[in-house]
C-alpha cells in the first residue's frame, strides 16, 4: 500500500478543543497538570487554551493563568486559539508560541459559530496575521467545515482554495483543514489534501479530523498517503459536535499514535505516557466514558493463555 | 487515491457473531424478526446462527427454529456456523445455503476458543468440507487471529497461507481472514490481502474486521484498495472480544456501508433500512449503547441553521 511520510507531527488539542465543550468545571490547577503531563509525551504542538471572551467560552476564561503556570518543555510549540485583536493582545502577553485562528468556509456555519459573516471573519483574521507578523509570532489558520457543513452540506473546493491561499499570501505559516463535524470520507480527504499540497506547498498543512461517523482513522491514513504530515488530535477523543449528541469527538490521539506506530510511522509520542494521561480523563472531565484503546490496550499487549487449555 | 472495486458485498454477521456473546436472552421470535428485517436491506449474505452444541453457546440453541421460521429473500445467501459433523447434519437439515467453518491460525487461541489443537480442528474442518461437497453445499473457512493473537502476538504469514491453501485445495469456496480481536492495522491488512489474492485468486476472499482499537474502517479501506470485495460486518458493531471488556466489537455495518457509499462504492445495502434496524438493537440486546452513526446521522443529513443567526 502507498506510504506517506515516515515521520508525522501531532498537535494535541484536548486542553482547548476538548475542554471547551465540557460541562464540568475544570480547575486551573487541573488544566496545568494536564498540559504538563502532555508536555512529557513528545507532541510537536499543544493547543493550551483560547483567548476568547470569557463570556463566549467560560470554560477557558483562565487562559492567561494556564499559560503562565505550565512548565514549557523545550521543543514543544505551545499554541492558543485567538479569535480577535483583543485576544491577540492577551495571547502575545502570555507568550504563546503560535496562534491558531479560526473561520469557517461555510457562511452559515461561520455565522452560527462565530456570529459574523465570513467577510468579517476574513478581515479580522487578516488583521491579526498582520499584527502577529510584525512581532514575529506565527499564525495558523484553521478552516472549519471544509469537508462539509452540517447546515449547507458539501462545500465548494474552490472556496477552500481561495481562503487557504488568501491566508497563505497574507503570511499565515500554517493552514489546517478541519472536518469540524465529521463529514469527511477517505477519498474526499485524499483529493482535497493533494490539491492543497500541490497548489500551496508552502501552506504548512495540518488536518483536523473528527470521529463523528467512525471514519477518523481511515481519513487519517488517506491524508497521510496524500502527503500530510501534521495531525490535530485530542487525547481520549475529547471534543465533539453540538449537532451530534452522543457521537464521538475529535480523532483520538492515542488511537492515531497507536495506528501510525503499528504502521512503522514515527509520531514522536510515547503511547505509554499518553495512555496514562487518558486513564485520568474521566476524572478530569467528571463524566464516565471508556476510551476504547485504553480498554483494549496496544495490540501487542498480550494476555496469559487460559489456564485450563490442554497442550 | 487508489480505488478498489466499484461494488462490494457485505455479509451481515450480527445474528450469529453479535448475539452469541450477549448476556440477554433474545427470544426466537426476536431473532427471526431481526433476520427478516436484515433480509430487506440488500445484504449478499446473512449469518443466521450457529449449529454449535447448545451447551457451548446457549444463546444460539434455537438455530433450527430460527432457520425454519425466517422468510428467505431470493438472492440472499443464508449462512450458519458449523463447528463439527453433528453441526453439519443439523445445518443441512435446516437448508442452510452456505456453511461457515472456523479455526484459529494461533495454536493457543484455537485451544482457548475451540478446546482442541489446530491439527484436530483442521482434520474436523476437512471432514466437514468433504461431506458438504458431496451434497453440494459450499463451505467458507474463517481463519481466526490471522492479524495477531491476544496470547501469541503476531502470526506467521506462512501459517496463514498454508491453512488457506489447504482448505481451498480441499474444496472450500471461500476463505475469511479474521481480525478476531482487533489487532490488524492498515498496511498489514493490505499486505496479507494482496498476498492471499495473488497466491489464491480462487479463494473467494472475505475480510472480517473488529473495531477494538478504532481501526476497523481504516483497515476496510486498505483491504478494499488491495482488491477485497467481501466484508463481514455486524449491525451496531455488535460482537466483541472477551479479552477487551468495554472495547468495540465487529466493524459496524452501518458505518461500513455509509463510508463506502460516500466513496462512491456500491454496497447494495439500504442505509435507511439498516439504520432503522440499528435503532432497535439496544432493545434487542437489552443494554444501552449509542451506535455513533445512528446518533450523528448520514453525513448529508443536514440541520436547520440556528434561528438567531443574522444574514
Amino acid at each position: 500500500m502507498k506510504r506517506g511520510a515516515e515521520q508525522i507531527e501531532i498537535n494535541e488539542v484536548a486542553p482547548r478543543d476538548g475542554l471547551q465543550i465540557e460541562a464540568a468545571q475544570v480547575t486551573t490547577d487541573a488544566k496545568v497538570d494536564f498540559v504538563d503531563a502532555l508536555s512529557a509525551c513528545g507532541f510537536a504542538r499543544i493547543e493550551v487554551s483560547s483567548f476568547t471572551s470569557p463570556k463566549a467560552i467560560p470554560a477557558l476564561a483562565d487562559a492567561e493563568a494556564v499559560m503562565q503556570r505550565i512548565v514549557r518543555v523545550p521543543g514543544v510549540i505551545y499554541t492558543a486559539l485567538v479569535p480577535n485583536l483583543r485576544g491577540l493582545q492577551r495571547a502575545l502577553e502570555s507568550g504563546v508560541d503560535e496562534l491558531n485562528l479560526v473561520m469557517s468556509v461555510s457562511e452559515t456555519h461561520n455565522r452560527a459559530n462565530l456570529r459574523m459573516s465570513r467577510e468579517a471573519s476574513q478581515a479580522q483574521l487578516l488583521a491579526i496575521i498582520e499584527q502577529a507578523n510584525k512581532v514575529g509570532v506565527p499564525c495558523n489558520v484553521s478552516l472549519s467545515t471544509v469537508f462539509g457543513c452540517p447546515f449547507e452540506g458539501d462545500i465548494a473546493v474552490d472556496e477552500v482554495m481561495r481562503l487557504a491561499s488568501t491566508f497563505v499570501d497574507a503570511g499565515a505559516r500554517g493552514i489546517t483543514l478541519c472536518d469540524t463535524t465529521g463529514m469527511a470520507y477517505p477519498n474526499q480527504v485524499a483529493s482535497l489534501c493533494e490539491e492543497v499540497l500541490h497548489a500551496l506547498p508552502q501552506a504548512g498543512l495540518t488536518i483536523h479530523l473528527h470521529n463523528t461517523r467512525g471514519m477518523a482513522l481511515a481519513n487519517a491514513v488517506a491524508a497521510w498517503q496524500s502527503g500530510v504530515t501534521r495531525f490535530d488530535a485530542a487525547a481520549g477523543g475529547l471534543g465533539g459536535c453540538p449537532y451530534a449528541p452522543g457521537a464521538s469527538g475529535n480523532v483520538n490521539t492515542e488511537e492515531l499514535v497507536h495506528m501510525f506506530e503499528c504502521m512503522g510511522v514515527a509520531t514522536g509520542v510515547s503511547l505509554d505516557r499518553l495512555l496514562a494521561i487518558v486513564s485520568t480523563l474521566p476524572q478530569l472531565v467528571q463524566r464516565d466514558f471508556t476510551p476504547v484503546l485504553l480498554a483494549a490496550g496496544p495490540r501487542l499487549k498480550l494476555h496469559p493463555a487460559p489456564a485450563e487449555i490442554a497442550f
